[in-house]
C-alpha cells in the first residue's frame, strides 16, 4: 500500500496527475492506499474508487507541513510554488514558498526515515543568464529572476539530500506546458497557451511576441506521463545529479500556429491578433527556446513528437464546449 | 568614511584581510571610520590606529546578526562558515550556519537601502560529480558535499539579491589556500599545508596521498590581494553572474615538494612521510585539480605565479619561529 502526496494539488497539473494516479490505482508496484492533495486553495475532487483527502495547507509555514504529515508518504510531488511574476514582484514570498516550503517539505520527508521518493518540479527558468543557446547538457544554472533562482537553490537542496540518503529525489525541469486548459492568467507565458486555447474555443486571442519566437515546450499528457515515470526510474541511475532537463520541442510560434491550422483547420488562426506587447516581449526573450535533454531520453523519459499532437489531446481532453 | 564588517574575522584570512585593510586604512576611495571584525569565538586583535570592533555572533541567527549592525556597513566580507567536515557530519548545522547565515547577512545588507557591497567567499567545492575535467567556465553546480552544496545556494541568492539590486554582491570560489599558517585540523585538505608548513618548522608530517595528486590552490597574500580586489570591481563588469572561478594554479604535490627544496633546501622534504590515508584520499579525490578561471583574468583578479613564491611568502610572514 502507498500513500502518495501532491503539493500544488489543486492546480492543473496536479488535478491532472491525481486523475492519471487514480485511474493507475497503483505506483511502483503497490496499490495506491491514500492519495492527499494540498494547496493554498481546496483542490478539487477526483472521482475514483480511491481514497483522496483534499486540504488546505501553505507549504512554506512548517507547523502545517506537519499537520498534513500524518504517518508520511512513499511518493511526494512537490508542484507547489509562488510562480515567476509573483515571485519577481516579491521577493520574500517567493523565497518563503519556493526554497523554504521545498526545504520544510524534504525535512519533513527525511524525519519519516524511510527516505521516500521526493519529485520536484523545477522549471526551464533555471536557465538564463550566460547560458549558452541551445543550453547544452551540464550548463551553469545562471537564472535571471528570482523564480528560477529558487528553483535552482531548491535543485541542489534535493540532489543534497538525495546524496546524503535523507530522501529519494528527483527534480524535473519542466518546459513550458501548453496547450493549457482554463483561462489566460497574468504570467508572461500565459500567450503560449491561449493563442490556441482561446481562438480553438472560438474566441479572439494576442500574439505579443514575433511569429518567429522560439518556444521551449510540452503537452500536458506529456508532462504527467514524465511526472508518472519519475517516480518509477531507480534513483541510482541519475548518477551524481538528480536535477534534469524533461524532453521538450523547440518550435516558433509561426510552426505550432501552423500545426494548429493542420489539425483544426483556418478558422482558430484567424482569431489571432498580433499587437506586441514589449513589457512581455523583454521577459519572454529571456527564456531559453532550446535544452538538450540527453540524459532525461537516456533515463526513460519521452518527447513530444509534434505539436499537432499537443492540438489534438487538447481537442480530446480539454476543450471546454461550453 | 566607510564601515567595513568580516565574518569569520577571527579566522586565518579574516585576520589576513583585517590587518590589509587596516593598513591601507582606505578602501573604494574612502577612509575606513570602522572595521568591525564578528566571528563565534572572539577574533584576535589588529594593531592599528583605526576603530577595530572585535564581536562574538553567529550569523546564523538573525537577532545576532541585527545586534552587530548598529548603522549598517558599506562593505561586507562574508568569510563564516561550518567547514566541509563539520557540514558534511551535521547537515542541520551546515545548513543553518552556511546559508541561513548567508541569507540573514545579505537580508540585513538590503534592509540599509544602500546595496552594499558584498562579498562571499564561496569555494572549489561548489564542482564535483558530473562536472568536466579540468572544470569549464559555466559548468553547472554539481557538488559533492553538504558543505559545497550550501555555498552553490548561497551564490545563487547572492546573484539574484544583486539583480535585483538588494545588494553588490561578488561570490569567489576559493582554490584551497596554502601554505596556512598555525596548526593542523581535521579537515582533510590540511596536509595541503602541513607537509610545507610543519617541515618548515622542523616537525615531521605526512603526506596521505600520491605525490601526483594534482592540487588546486593559491597562496595567503593571494587571496587576500583578490579580497581587496573584488569589492573594488564595478559591478556590472560581472555581468550576468556575480559568481566567479578564483584563479588558482594547479600543481601536484611533487612539484609543489619541488618548489619548497628549491627555496628552503633538502631538510624540510626529509621531514615528509608517506603513508596512504584511504579516507583523506577519498575525499580529496572527489575534488578538482584544474578550473578555468578566464573570467577572474578579465576582471583584474591575479594569479599565483609559482608555488616557490608561496614559499618564500610563508617564510616571510607566517613561519613560526619559536
Amino acid at each position: 500500500m502507498s500513500r502518495v502526496l501532491i503539493t500544488g494539488g489543486g492546480g492543473f497539473i496536479g488535478q491532472k496527475l491525481a486523475y492519471a494516479l487514480a485511474i493507475a490505482g497503483s505506483f511502483r508496484g503497490q496499490a495506491i492506499s491514500e492519495l492527499v492533495l494540498a494547496d493554498v486553495v481546496l483542490p478539487g475532487p477526483i472521482e475514483t474508487g480511491i481514497s483522496v483527502a483534499r486540504i488546505i495547507a501553505d507549504m512554506s509555514d512548517p507547523a502545517e507541513v506537519a499537520r498534513i504529515w500524518g504517518d508520511g508518504f512513499d511518493v511526494i510531488y512537490h508542484l507547489a510554488a509562488v510562480v515567476s511574476g509573483a515571485a519577481e514582484a516579491d521577493f520574500d514570498l517567493g523565497m518563503q514558498a519556493n526554497l523554504m516550503g521545498t526545504l520544510n517539505l524534504a525535512s519533513a520527508a527525511r524525519a519519516q526515515g524511510t527516505c521516500p521518493v521526493f519529485v520536484y518540479a523545477s522549471s526551464v527558468a533555471v536557465h538564463g543568464g550566460e547560458v549558452p543557446d541551445p543550453v547544452p547538457e551540464g550548463a551553469e544554472l545562471n537564472p535571471q529572476t528570482s523564480y528560477g533562482s529558487q528553483k535552482a537553490m531548491g535543485e541542489l537542496l534535493i540532489q543534497d539530500m538525495s546524496r546524503k540518503g535523507f530522501i529519494d529525489g528527483r527534480g524535473l525541469r519542466l518546459p513550458t506546458v501548453t496547450v493549457r486548459p482554463g483561462k489566460a492568467n497574468a504570467a508572461a507565458s500565459s500567450f503560449m497557451s491561449s493563442i490556441f486555447r482561446d481562438t480553438l474555443e472560438g474566441r479572439r486571442a494576442n500574439c505579443p511576441v514575433s511569429g518567429d519566437y522560439l518556444v521551449w515546450h510540452t503537452a500536458p499528457r506529456t508532462i504527467i506521463r514524465n511526472l508518472l515515470h519519475a517516480a518509477e526510474v531507480d534513483g541510482a541511475d541519475f548518477g551524481y545529479n538528480r536535477n534534469i532537463n524533461l524532453p521538450g520541442r523547440s518550435d516558433t510560434i509561426n510552426d505550432m500556429i501552423a500545426a494548429m491550422k493542420l489539425v483544426a483547420g483556418d478558422d482558430p488562426v484567424g482569431r489571432i491578433t498580433w499587437e506586441r506587447d514589449p513589457a512581455v516581449e523583454a521577459i519572454a526573450l529571456g527564456w531559453r527556446g532550446a535544452v538538450r535533454h540527453d540524459k532525461a531520453l537516456g533515463l526513460g523519459f519521452v518527447a513530444d513528437e509534434s505539436f499537432e499532437n499537443s492540438i489534438r489531446w487538447f481537442l480530446e481532453d480539454d476543450i471546454n464546449q461550453g
